[in-house]
C-alpha cells in the first residue's frame, strides 16, 4: 500500500528519501524497540532490579528474537500500541523462570518514546550531512558565479542590479543558522524517555534514578526526567525541520521564478512534458517548494500535539505519529533535491 | 517502507482502512490510467481523431500491458510525473505504426487528474456506506437507551439532566447533514478532467468537446470544461472530509470524557497497557480524535493548494499528492473505527 | 488598539473592509443580542411563557437600554462569555415585576449563537454582491480582451499559445461554483440557535418548539433544532470563506506573475516604493494571496474546533471567536481588491 | 472596530493583554518607525554620508513631527506599505534643503522590519516576566501540595497513585526550557534591518556597514546582515510563542479535567452562567486551551511565510503582519491567564 508519496513505489523517486526512510521502516522500529529492552534489561541487572542470570537471558532471547508481526498488528488494534503485545511475545521467547523480568518498571510509552529518540538521532546526523552539502554547494556558487550580475528583484518588480553573490547568501545564511539551531536543540532532544506507568518509576524504588542513567548510558543517549507528556523537545524539532524546508522552498521558488525566462539562470536535466516535449520544467525547484508548504502546514498538528491531557495522552501521542516521520521524511526529500537542484545551476546572472 | 501509519505494517492495524487503502495502491492508480488511456483512444477512434484500426490496436496492447515501474520510478523522479515514462512504454508495447496514437491530445494532468476522479467515485462509495453505517448505529444507541437520562456537561462542568438522545442526537445529525453535503459536491468532484497540454484541446481541433464527453461517458464521469488550474472542487470535498472526521472527533472526545469516571457509559474491549494489566483505554475514541486533529491540519495544505499558478502548478499539484489520499485513509478509518466505538457501547446513561 | 490589520487604523486602509467590518463591531454585536432578547420576550409573551404585559415591557425597555460596557468587559473577563452580566443590566433596565422575564429558558449560547448568524446573514449579502461584482468584471475582460494571445504557462515554463480567454475563464468559473456553494450552505447555516441551559429547553415545557419557531420566524432565520454542539455548518461556511480566497488567491498570483515582464498585461496604478520611486507594486495582487494564504491558515483552527466536548465547549468555542470574524474580513478585502485589481486591467494579452 | 478578540471592546477583558497590546499599538509602531529614522539621521551624520547640519534638523523635525494619519491610511491602500507616505510627510516637516537627507539609502522593510524589532524587544521582556511569574506560581504550588496524592491519568483512565508535585512538575519543566530557548533565540532575533532597496546598501557606498553598525547601537539592537528575504529568526520566534502557548494549554486542560469531578481540586472564582446560577466554569483553563489551539494554527501561516519570492515578497510579508502580533497577543494573554488560574488553586490533590 502507498499511501504516502513518501514511500510510494513511483513518487517516492521524487519526492522520498531512502537513508531517512530506513529510519521509519518497520524493521527500524522494531529494532530500536528490542535495543530498549536488551539495554534496560542489562541497565537493571547491573543495578540489582533483576538478577544478574535474568538479564543475560534476556539478552540472549532477544539477539534470536524475531517477532510475529501479524500479531503485533492486531495488538495495536487492540490496545493502541505495539509494546504489550511486543512484551507478551518476548517474554514468551525468554521463557521459563526469567521471564517475569522482561521490562519491569517500564511502560509502553518509555519503549516508543526512546525508540524514537534513538532513530532520530541518526536522523540528525543525516540531516545535518544533507544540510552541509547544501551549504557547501551553495558556497560553490558563489565563488563561481558571484561577482556576475543579477536583477534584484522586490514585490515580484525588477528593482536594482545586486550581485549574484547577494541572492545566494540569502539562501546560504538561513542554512547556517540552521546548523546553529540544531546544535542547540540536540542537547534536549536526544535523551531517554524512561518514567514507568505514569512518569514516577514507582516500581524501582530508590533505584529509579540510577537505572535511568545506566540505560540513557547504553543507549547513547543524554539522561533527563521523564517527559511522557511535555513534548516541547519533539515539537521544536518539528519546527527546526519546517524552518529548514521553508528556506529551502524560498531557494526553490527563486529557480523557479528566475527559470520562467531563463536569461538569469542556466540549468541542466529539467523534467519532460507527455504534450510538449520542448519543454524543461524546474521540477526538482517546484518539489522544494511543495515540501516546504507540506511541512508548514504539518507543523500545526505537531504544536496542537503539546496539549497532551494529564500523564499521557493517547490522542495527541497518535497524532504525533501521524506527523512526524513524514516531517522529517519532506525535510531528507527537500535537502536531497535542493542539493542537486544547486547541481544543476550551470550559470546564474550575465 | 512504512512512513505513514495509513500503511504502516502494524499501526495500520489501528488507523488504517483496507478498502480505502486499495484505492491508492499504486496497482489501483496504473490500473486508472491505463483505464484513461483506454478510454481515450476508443473516443478518439469514435469521434474520428485517430484510425479505428488505431483504437482497437491500443486497446488490445493496453490488456495485455504490464508497466516497467522502475523506469516509471525514475521518470518521476525525472519529470515530476509518472505520465511521460508510462505513456513511452504504452507506445512501445503498442508499437509499428499505431504507435502515435497513443494519448494524442491528452497531457500528463488529464491523466492523473481523471485517475485521481476515478478512484475517488469509489472512495466516495466506501465512505458513503460507511457513514450510513454510523448513522445506523448511532441512531440504535438512541433507540437502545435514549430515554435513560444523563447528566449534561457544559463548559466541563456538570450542568442539568437531559436524556441519552439528546446527546446521541448531537453526535448523529451532522452525519446526516454530511449525506447531504456529499451528495451536493458529487456533482461537482466526479467529472472527468481532459484539457491537453494548457487546457484548450488545441489538438483535437473542433473535435474536442465530442471527445471529451465520449471520454467522460466511457468512464462512468460526468462531462465538464477541463480544471487543471481550477481546484475547488477537490479542496471542497477534503473540506468534507474534515468536517466528517471532525465531528466523529467529537463522538469520540465524548466517549473518552465518560469513560473516565465510567458510571454513564459501559464499553466492550479496550486496549490494554503494558504496565497497568487492569486498565482498559478507550483506544478507538482517541484514535477517531486524533484523526479528527489530523484532517483539520491536512486542510489547511488543500487549501494553500488552490492558489495555483498559471494554467498548471507543479508546486501546488504536488502538494495536493502530499495530502488528499492520507486525508481520505483518516477519514475512512475514522468511519471504520467510530462505527467499531458505537458496537462497543454496553450502555449508556443510568 | 490594532492587534488585526483587518482593523488597524493603517493598514486596513489596505487590508480592510469597511462593510464587513461594521458586523463585527461590538455595537453591531450587543445590537443583534438585544434583537434576540427582544425577540424572544415577543415570542415567548406570544406562546403563553411569560406574561403579554411582561413581553412589552421587555420589548420597551430593550428600546431605550444603553449597556455599561466597562462591566460586560468585566463580564467576559469572569462569565468567559458577555451574557449573564448583559442579562442581569437588562433587567435592571426592566426593572420591577417583569424582570423575572428576561431570557427565560435561554442560555448565553442562545443569544451569541443567534446574534452571529443574524449578522454572517447581512455578510453572506455583502460577499455575495463582492462575488458577483467579481464574476461580472472579469466577464468583461473576457469580452474586451478574451480573443487576444497569451502564452500559456505550465509548471511556470512558456508552453502553447493560447487565448486570454482562456485564463480568464479559469479565474471565473470557480467563483460562479462559488455562488452556487453559497446557496447550498445558506439553507444549513442561517437558522436560529435555541437550546437552553444543554439544548433541551427543559424549562419551557412543551411550548419550546413553538418558542424556537416563532424566534426564529421574527429574526428573520430559519427554525431548526439546537447546534450547541454541533458547528458544522459554520465551519463549513469558514470553508467557503477560504476556497473563495484560495482562487481569488490564484487570479492574484496570475497577476503578478505577469506584470512581472509586463508585455502581457498592463495596470493602472500600483504602488510606490521609498527606495525606488521607478517602480509599479501590484501591491493590490500580493494582498489577494496574502488573504488567501492567511484564510487557509485559520481554516484549520475552525476544523479544529469541531471538536466540542459533551454539550457545550468553552474552548472550541472561544477558538471560533478568534478566527471566524477575520476569516470573514479576509474574505471581504481579498473580494474586494480583486475586484479593484480586475479593473485597474487595462490590457491583457495581444 | 474590534475584530479581533485580543482588542476586542469586551472580549479583551478575558483574551487581551494590555501591555502587549501596547507594543501594537499604531502609536507605538509610529514611535518606533519615527525612531529608526532618527537614528538614521544621527548614524549618517556620525558617518559623513549626510551633513551634520542636516542630522540634526531631522533629528529636531522628529521630536515634533505629528503624522497625517488618513493620508499614511491612504498611503498604505496604494502602497502596500506606510513608509512612502511617511517618508513624504516627514520630508515636509523638515523641510527646505535638508529634507533631501531624510531615509537615504533605507527602505520601506528597514523602517518597518527594524520597527518591528524594537517592539519585539519590548515584548521579550515582557513575555520572560510573565513566563517567570508562571514559574514561580507553579513552584508555590508544588511546594504547599506537592507531597499529597492524586490519581495519575493515563489515556484519560486512572492509572496509579503519583504525587501532585509530579504533575506540576509537567506543567513547570517545559516552561524552564522556554526561558533557556528565548535566549537562545534573542541573539538571532533581536538585530537591527538595514540593507536599502535591495539589501546591498547600494547608495552608501563603503560607508554601508559602519552606518548599519552606528544605527544598530543607537537603537540598542545587535548589529547583522540584511535579513529581507530571511525570516527564520522571526518565524522561529513565532514557534517559541506557540510552545509556550501549548505547554500552558497542556496545563490548562488538566485544570480543566480535574475541575470536571472536582475531588482533586478546588478553584476560586470561576465564570458563571445566564442559565445555570450554580455553576462555576473553568473559564480560564479554557481560554488557555482555545489561546494554545489558537497558536498552533498561526504557526503554520508564518512557516508559510518562509518562501519569500527573490529579493522581498510583498506576499510573505503582508501574511506575517496578519499573524505575527496575534501569536504574541496569545501568548501574553495565556500566560497572564495561566498566572492567574495557578492564582486561583486553593487546593490540589489529597
Amino acid at each position: 500500500m502507498t499511501v504516502s508519496p513518501f514511500d510510494h513505489p513511483l513518487l517516492s523517486g521524487l519526492l522520498g528519501d531512502e537513508e531517512a526512510a530506513r529510519h521509519f521502516s518497520v524493521e527500524a522500529d522494531i529494532a530500536a524497540m528490542l535495543g530498549f529492552e536488551r539495554a534496560l534489561a542489562e541497565a537493571e541487572a547491573e543495578c540489582g532490579v533483576i538478577p544478574r542470570e535474568a538479564g543475560a537471558a534476556i539478552v540472549k532471547a532477544l539477539a534470536a528474537f524475531r517477532p510475529d508481526t501479524a500479531k503485533l498488528r492486531a495488538g495495536v488494534a487492540r490496545d493502541g500500541v505495539v509494546v504489550p503485545e511486543l512484551v507478551r511475545q518476548i517474554k514468551a521467547a525468554v521463557g521459563g523462570q526469567y521471564s517475569e523480568f522482561v521490562h519491569p518498571g517500564a511502560t509502553s510509552q518509555d519503549v516508543i518514546d526512546t525508540a524514537l529518540v534513538l532513530r532520530l538521532r541518526q536522523v540528525v546526523e543525516h540531516i545535518g550531512l544533507l544540510l552541509s552539502e547544501n551549504i557547501v554547494r551553495l558556497t560553490g556558487l558563489e565563488q563561481e558565479f558571484g561577482s556576475r550580475a543579477l536583477t534584484a528583484m522586490t514585490r515580484m518588480q525588477p528593482a536594482i542590479p545586486i550581485k549574484v553573490a547577494d541572492r545566494v547568501a540569502s539562501w546560504r545564511a538561513p542554512l547556517e543558522r540552521h546548523q546553529q539551531r540544531l546544535t542547540e536543540q540536540s542537547s534536549r532532544l536526544l535523551v531517554v524517555q524512561f518514567g514507568g506507568a505514569a512518569g514516577t518509576l514507582e516500581k524501582l524504588g530508590d533505584k529509579g534514578a540510577a537505572v535511568r542513567a545506566a540505560l540513557a548510558a547504553k543507549l547513547g543517549l543524554s539522561d533527563a526526567p521523564q517527559w511522557h507528556s511535555q513534548r516541547d523537545a519533539l515539537v521544536d524539532f518539528a519546527g527546526w525541520l519546517s524552518l529548514a524546508t521553508g528556506n529551502l522552498g524560498k531557494f526553490g521558488q527563486d529557480i523557479a521564478l528566475m527559470a520562467q525566462a531563463g536569461t538569469e539562470i542556466r540549468l541542466s536535466g529539467g523534467g519532460g512534458s507527455s504534450a510538449m516535449p520542448h519543454k524543461r520544467n524546474p521540477v526538482k525547484a517546484e518539489a522544494v517548494v511543495a515540501l516546504a508548504h507540506f511541512n508548514a502546514v504539518q507543523l500545526s498538528g505537531m504544536h496542537q500535539a503539546l496539549v497532551h491531557e494529564q500523564e499521557r495522552s493517547g490522542t495527541a501521542w497518535t497524532l504525533e505519529w501521524l506527523i512526524l516521520p513524514q516531517m522529517v521524511m519532506a525535510t531528507a526529500a527537500a535537502l536531497r533535491l535542493a542539493a542537486e537542484l544547486a547541481g544543476q545551476i550551470e550559470s546564474l546572472g550575465h
